[in-house]
């Protein structure tokens, strides 16, 4: 009765998510692993004493691995997800679904052509209980009707290798989708903001990166991105409605008072910050594929998401507002 | 190799623990649970779709029961505690161990016999994230030497059938238990302070009671226990050392701001404030049984903490200071 | 020894002076006041027991006036600057300066015309001890460069007659000005953002605003003006930095918890928010004026400040980035 | 108009009210100062351009000097308020009163022989702005029936002459006033409770200390003082009624987040947290000489106080509670 899961990459993430499959989650076991670098593989493999693949098609086809997650670089997404769907095995795939529209578009079409859904996407967020209190207020009308939200996303530091881009398709998508969430329209047009580069930052990483999103009844979504604060793991969401605002605090647990000083931690890190939300969306996935149910985010809220992303890097050459393309939203996504 | 789980008691408590082995525990399952209620029985047992008995007795001697949790009332522990170590079957006991001492010593002789530790004591705020930075901050020496304690344990309200006894029992000993745990030490006298009885409190039962207790090496505990706050349910604790404090802080995780007021929500209940807690305890319970490895809090834990409510009740009938009595601690515990 | 003030307007904040001239500040007293309402001019001084004028240019020449605080509406404020300078008597303007770059820039020629300056403007922010920490940590390094500002404005209600350029002129010269002071830089380009429009707020109005500027050096400065939040009067400040952030955090000194929810009050407005910042602004003034030292916003910083609110105004009609534009500041505001 | 003050003792805090006196009070100004050493009365001589008197008597028959702020030691504190009411002159005495209730009671009797009030006591945070909110909490009824105060009260650190009994006198009269004012009641009995001391304070000195009080209604009062923290000025209140609980919050107006951490400072001493209450009390001081209308708290409210640390300090040496012993409040003091 245990579900199969295989997870194809072993990162950072994806080795997290090996071991909540292996450790945390109940109702499901962790069946299989792959990964392209073989030391990473088989770290993980030995850490969890479980079964290794040298190619994800194995993973996918492997008859243990009943639902596959897919943790592997975003580029790498699109075939995987469709080899899933494929095979009919359900995915839980990292955001971003794939980072272009025209990758995502063609998930959803063969979702589409299958006529029923196997894919959800890692936005963890939605899991969080803060944001889910924040939804709650905004849905229970404590504050009126929404008019702008405040974002902020702020890392540690960057991995060497990041890029401006990838602050949009990697960072950014996670805002785009709470915004989507908590406001249930989809985001229209973008702007991106010039902002001071940090002197700290190598070229040509842009950071911080600021960026203004519309949404379809006119709500101003500010985002600031700012990749290496130095400082922490810093995640925030002010909503402002027309009689009050609703706001995600960040989460303290206990204080320390020395020398004149009053003192909280802050979260080093999304694995420390979400690490509820991550075993929360877990279990609930896994929850879903036992009981039949499906729920949580779409292919579609991962193809909107990028389509945000996607507008934005376009309007960085362009200068102004920018219209985020969307085609219409398929039936089986309402 | 997922373990099966009995649970004896289906209250509050104890459906709460079979949910979790059922839904939310990696590597265990639940395999049947007991009531004295059979209505209560009957519900779990639909709800989760699991095996019942009758007695407590055919539960512990079944043989897909491979570990117990006991959630039935403190004053049948120590019988179903003895039968489940008999038998040579892991416990994890709700707390108290047992309401008095010399039933917790028959546990403690049990396992010295045994000559191994089976059982466990549900002291679960020793999972807690913030508990858990407390401990740390006085371990690593940031607050000095720990010279007060300030705890406070309010509940919403009463059940009609509580007594001034089970503040202590039931309520007190988490504090207790709490307070050894990061100061490392006995608590070996304590003193009830007389205090104004809500005028909202059925007689006899008093409340709030605010009991002090003192460690080996002098350090004051002080514990405001108020079971009927009428406002929620809320937990706090604040270590006080020669060069600074350590504290733990009400969880937030958003604000609501409207009408000139900014808003955050308290707790209505245990289940909700310490529900990662719990998770994170019964877990861990379970990964120490698939591993061998015993960690947690111990018989003596309970016996210990038992031993102080104990003299706490004494205290009530004499005034000024009662001497904890504590046997010496079998090499087993050390 | 006593310097005897004028005030010219009795309108809310300039009976308010009058009242801490008259009670509250040391080294001064309230010698006259005017205001063309002769009912709201007979209040005040029937209140504090204080001479009147029927004319704004009488009380400007009052002998027993040695000082002016001009608090009457912006319109009015050039003219009234102008006779007190050319009287030689120092003036405590309420912002704005005025309304217009061009009226502001004849109040700094006839200061540079005289060589001194006598023009204080109630930039009063820069006393609040918050804000000072603030800039502290800023200028002690503490966060790094400063790269981006995220400022909040958000009023209860605003009065019927009050418009969209109001809210530039009145309000959002306030955030202009802390930014210039914190940074330590003019903001030199401006944008404005459409944002959805209360659904309580009359036409015209559009309420809230987003505005963007830019300092020399490219700092971006975000501000939210929004002057019928409806919940209160609140005003944050976040400077990020290159490697840590300050922030303004709403005075908190109190909270009530019943009934589930944990309660602080928001400040209702600027009266109570800004009360200490008011009092530290006038004494100060006053132990200038005594001590002959000139400390504190002066008529370039009034001029500065309107500059970008009009920017603001003409960036409204015309879209993208516009730019501020600022004469060259004359040595006697170096 | 302006009144004359003089101030008897110029050490920390009576150099403090000097200096309001001669910059910060409006309606009265600094008319002569005292100081039993030359030195220290010179240096404030000089830094506020003032008369000053070689013996205190000369000061209070100074006809320049209307009103008198004492802020010698404790000791000598009766002397100097007799002196000034047999004169007529009203006090302001900073507290304790005096240091016995044997001294009280003679002030006591002065003032009622006169048969009206002429003394004030400094028990300034009946001014604070926190604690006027607790207090309006609780008369609004927005917590039900007061039950039970949690008080703490920490300094940095004690100067060397400090002795356990002034730890009574001299901090803790503050609590006990702040008690009494808020429940409207008197404390009758209190009790001191062993404490492990810190093993950075020099002996014999008791720090830190925990003292309970109970209220002529059985509130209980629960006091902790700890005069060398090593980490700064803390002073906090939290009121559990029968319905909710009214708290002062350590007031914070800033943040700096860096290096994974939020910090915000805490007070190093009194004059930085209670700046304003200060302030506010001497100018309500002020403005009841200058209209005629008596307020504040009285001589009574010192000799209830004082009646309390006395019972303290009676307690120590006998163990369990103690009564308060207090003379029938005169018709003068109701």
């Amino acid at each position: 009765m245990s579900i199969g899961v295989g997870v194809l990459g072993t990162g950072s993430i994806g080795a997290d998510h090996a071991r909540r499959l292996s450790r945390r989650v109940s109702g499901a076991h962790l069946a299989a692993v792959f990964d392209v670098d073989p030391h990473r593989l088989s770290a993980v493999r030995e850490e969890l004493g479980v079964a290794g693949h040298d190619r994800a098609e194995d993973l996918i086809e492997d008859p243990a691995v009943e639902a596959v997650v897919i943790a592997s670089p975003g580029s790498t997404h699109t075939d995987l997800v469709l080899a899933c769907t494929e095979m009919g095995k359900p995915v839980l795939c990292e955001k971003p679904l794939a980072p272009t529209t025209k990758e995502c578009l063609q998930i959803l079409e063969a979702e589409v052509g299958r006529g029923s859904r196997l894919v959800r996407v890692g936005f963890m967020r939605r899991y969080d209980r803060g944001y889910v209190q924040v939804k709650r207020a905004i849905d229970e009308g404590n504050i009126g009707v929404p008019l702008v939200l405040h974002c902020i996303h702020r890392n540690l530091t960057a991995p060497s290798f990041f890029t401006s881009d990838m602050t949009m398709t990697d960072a950014a998508v996670h805002e785009f989708d709470v915004a989507r969430w908590l406001l249930r329209e989809e985001l229209v047009q973008v702007a991106q903001v010039p902002v001071k580069r940090s002197p700290l930052v190598p070229e040509p990483l842009r950071d911080p990166q600021v960026v203004l999103c519309k949404s379809e009844s006119g709500v101003l979504v500010e985002v600031e991105l700012f990749v290496s604060s130095q400082y922490g793991y810093d995640v925030r969401c002010e909503v402002v409605g027309s009689t009050g605002l609703a706001s995600l605090e960040t989460p303290t647990t206990s204080a320390v008072v020395h020398r004149g000083l009053r003192i909280q931690g802050i979260a080093p890190d999304w694995q420390t910050r979400f690490a509820l939300a991550y075993l929360d969306e877990l279990q609930d996935w896994v929850d879903g594929l036992r009981s039949g149910h499906t729920t949580g985010p779409t292919a579609w809220d991962g193809y909107a998401a990028t389509a945000v992303a996607e507008a934005c890097m376009r309007s960085d050459d362009k200068g102004g507002w920018t219209a985020v393309s969307l085609v219409d939203r398929p039936k089986l996504y309402w």
